[in-house]
């Protein structure tokens, strides 16, 4: 079983494309009520390969999966085939990040199946091949991924444990429409913005600053930050050529209401993944709040709650 | 009278907030129906100015207009008060540049009743001052306006004739809301995106490249790059602190349709400004259809078939 994770800075963009090493490092927390869950049997009777999310059989999803399994085997000296099982509590494929768990559950739940005895590091790296985002699930609460320029170097850490900081993480979901382009191919437009070399060499002292708050516990610049990265992602996806349009009506519906209520008083910032669904980011006591409020707005389908978590266990 | 402009390349960041020098040139076509009627009458018997846009006795929008009286006042060397009655045929405030229209159209109507005769530029460079755009609406269908360093040096130019090539905007209002932040507040906050330099480093070649496209009347890059800028401006705006946020879900979910409609064959491409309402930009043969499929659109309250037009007469 892994957490999404939602990230406070960004990834996107990639140094390299087949290990999935990123231009820039990224700080994200593990969601409790994100999850997915799944077991890997490695069977020598096995014929081929079956791979079932959320209980239906995977064509094109599932070839990136047994790509991930021919990593663990060639790790683990076996040939079997393998039967996984893996299912999300929650939507898939909206900007809730279901690869970054899916692939943590799942490099957890092969290596287990194939007997292998690896490191939170060694697991992170794995992860990480299979989907960026995905070695930001195995380490504890607030995470950084540190970038690196090699297979080696690249891999998340937890910075602080889940019960560091009492904030929460309300997903709004607007929409359980799967994005038309995914995560995988926007990435690939990144440097098509005009903007992102500007980004890109800004990016290390936004993690350092990110981390300060974190560490100091403000939460109005932690969220302030938080925000504008949030709209620097989308300003780089908006710039790109093609342009990249992942918010939908409901997700500006949300992001106006949230800088109203602000203006009432009440402490609450919005992130944005690639996908339409929208991250409320508020502290413990004004959750509910922020919840009823949210509730409100007619667009908003689901609402789950967050804390922040371990990572894959 | 005068007409409103819609800019292909965007007027945003001054060089000097006073004169409204921008910091970049702009291009833009002037709009058959957004149009200002405006007199003036200046009388030695009114005791004080009185201003009524839209039939409304104005206070503080009324200010602008006095200081650009004074202006005229200045040149003509009189100091009689007037009496300004100001209409706008379209939405006020909703990102349909009703002060480039308004301003225009006060620039004409008052130097005329201060008997003052203007050249095309003086005019231009007068309206200017009292809106940055509104020297964009002086001069004849597509325009340049030639950003200068000087009060003398920033006017527009006619770069085409109204008739010179058969495109259309269809606008389409999607709200009638006055937007929550002026264009002049937004304006000041241009510098404070991280990408505002990349962008001004980039935006000579721009211009250049946007009249070749129209001096080739090649629509296919024509409409690309001019979607493209409109999105450049919202990611400027959108990463200014604090973040501008124009769009409303009416606005993205005719974004979303421009980009369906292309993929079934019609050729259409968006612009926005500073405001929700959206332009779309498409061929004179294709004007109806585009009218017909925006009318489908539940947010859409109102569009407005505009041709390219002569300036302020």
């Amino acid at each position: 079983m892994a957490p999404s994770n939602i990230a406070f800075i960004k990834y996107w963009g990639k140094r390299d494309e087949d290990l999935k090493i990123p231009l820039n490092g990224s700080i994200s927390m593990n969601l409790s009520n994100l999850l997915t869950t799944t077991t890997v049997e490695f069977n020598p009777d096995f014929k081929k390969d079956l791979i079932i999310i959320n209980d239906q059989e995977e064509g094109d999803e599932g070839s990136r999966v047994i790509k991930h399994l021919d990593r663990i085997r060639k790790l683990a000296k076996i040939k079997h085939k393998a039967k996984v099982i893996s299912k999300n509590n929650f939507p898939t494929g909206t900007g809730l990040s279901s690869s970054a768990s899916g692939f943590a559950a799942l490099t957890l739940a092969a290596s287990k199946a194939a007997d292998l005895s690896l490191s939170e590091k060694e697991l992170s790296i794995l992860a990480r091949q299979g989907s960026g985002s995905a070695c930001r699930s195995i380490p504890d609460g607030f995470v950084e991924w540190l970038d690196g320029n090699t297979n080696e170097t690249s891999y998340a850490v937890s910075i602080f444990p889940p019960d560091y900081w009492d904030i929460v993480d309300v997903v709004a979901v607007v929409s359980k429409d799967k994005k038309e382009i995914s995560t995988t191919e926007g990435q690939k437009l990144a440097k098509s913005s005009p903007f992102f070399p500007a980004r890109l060499s800004k990016i290390k002292d936004k993690i350092k600053l990110m981390k300060k708050h974190i560490q100091e516990k403000n939460f109005t610049l932690f969220g302030e930050l938080v925000e504008q990265e949030a709209l620097e992602l989308h300003a780089i996806m908006l710039t790109s050529i093609p342009s990249l349009v992942y918010w939908l009506p409901g997700t500006l519906k949300v992001m106006h209401a949230v800088k109203r209520w602000r203006q009432e008083g009440l402490q609450v910032y919005f992130t944005v993944n690639t996908g339409q669904d929208i991250h409320l980011i508020c502290q413990k006591k004004d959750a509910e709040k922020v919840v009823n409020k949210a509730k409100e707005i007619p667009d908003v389908t689901q609402t789950i709650i967050n804390y922040p978590s371990n990572g894959a266990r």
